[in-house]
């Protein structure tokens, strides 16, 4: 398969390209470095990538920014950004990589564990992750040609720590290689509109 | 308790406002008509909404637009009227009514069961059903002096049938008496961070 690979230089995105090389063609993409560069938050060069690329059997990303900050001073601006890159961004490249997704393909993006087990200061990573799970529910049953699309929704990277751990008390890291597992299981599996729980359970 | 109704004359806010009249002093707001105005999508409407009402208890929230469309057709312009109106208009109700809600008291939204029982063109519904979940459970951690916010998500609507019934086939509607029931139970009780699914159950 030729598997486009947006985010290719990040922490989980190095993760999954070194698991998918091992069978397929992967097209590491970047917004600077790798094969080709991508700005998710600007539709044009999405377009452009796509363009570059041409035909691929499956496209997954591993990126999106969000901001983190006291719910009682967010902006409006700031709850932007999350909408603008995380969601929108993860959801233009389905959007418009439709045109150009082979007959059978997948789509495959990544959310995280904030939207049913949050914590502090993470009102906009919880609004975007559910966000992006109803899109992908709602995306799976509208599909045609056999594509497919599901969500990896990881805990903690374990080598993320150093950053992200002061905000995540008591929550169990997984290593990145373990993250990688859920993004093979939807490019390669047949499943689609699930989502992914690496290292962590919906409690209902 | 005085009681903000955002979306009083709609089809469920006239059911809400029935109930919780009985006990509270209801401020009834609309787009067009009510007690006061307000349109969602203006920071700035809000921001009077809540300078000419002064300090209340609850806010409930029965309003929010979204665009249905066949997936892929949706342009950009369309997944914003959503991600404006029903996601981040609620959301501004919460993040601008925190100056002037008293300690104790209770926000409100509305959602629906699209993100988790997507029908055909929902996509953007489900995106923003979604988000709002998200949003409910990250700011419901962070909220202080004892105030809460929980989410209704009701099914179809029965007095709403005539419009919907095409697209949800099988879906079985509640009326909007018995959707009124989460909203009262979230004002009246005590729970927080909550979603209260109004004639269908999450399949998990």
């Amino acid at each position: 398969m030729k598997i486009i690979l947006v985010g290719a230089s990040g922490t989980i995105g190095r993760a999954v390209g070194a698991e998918l090389e091992r069978r397929h063609d992967v097209v590491r993409v970047g917004r600077s470095g790798g094969d080709f560069r991508v700005d998710i938050t600007d539709s044009d060069s999405i377009r452009r990538l796509y363009a570059e690329v041409g035909e691929f059997d499956a496209l997954v990303s591993t990126v999106g920014k969000v901001h983190f900050g006291p719910l009682e001073r967010f902006t409006p601006e700031q709850f932007d950004v999350g909408l603008r890159d995380k969601l929108m961004g993860q959801v233009n490249l389905v959007m418009l990589g439709l045109a150009s997704i082979r007959a059978g393909g997948s789509f495959t993006l990544t959310s995280g564990l904030l939207n049913d087990d949050p914590i502090r200061e993470g009102a906009s990573a919880a609004m975007v992750n559910g966000a992006l799970e109803g899109f992908v529910h709602g995306a799976a049953v509208e599909l045609s040609r056999g594509l497919r699309i599901n969500l990896v929704s990881p805990t903690v990277i374990e080598e993320a720590l150093p950053v992200y751990a002061p905000f995540f008390p008591g929550v169990k890291a997984v290593p990145a290689r373990e993250a990688a597992l859920g993004y093979v299981k939807s490019v390669e599996g047949v499943q689609t509109g699930r989502v992914y729980r690496i290292g962590w359970s919906r409690d209902t």
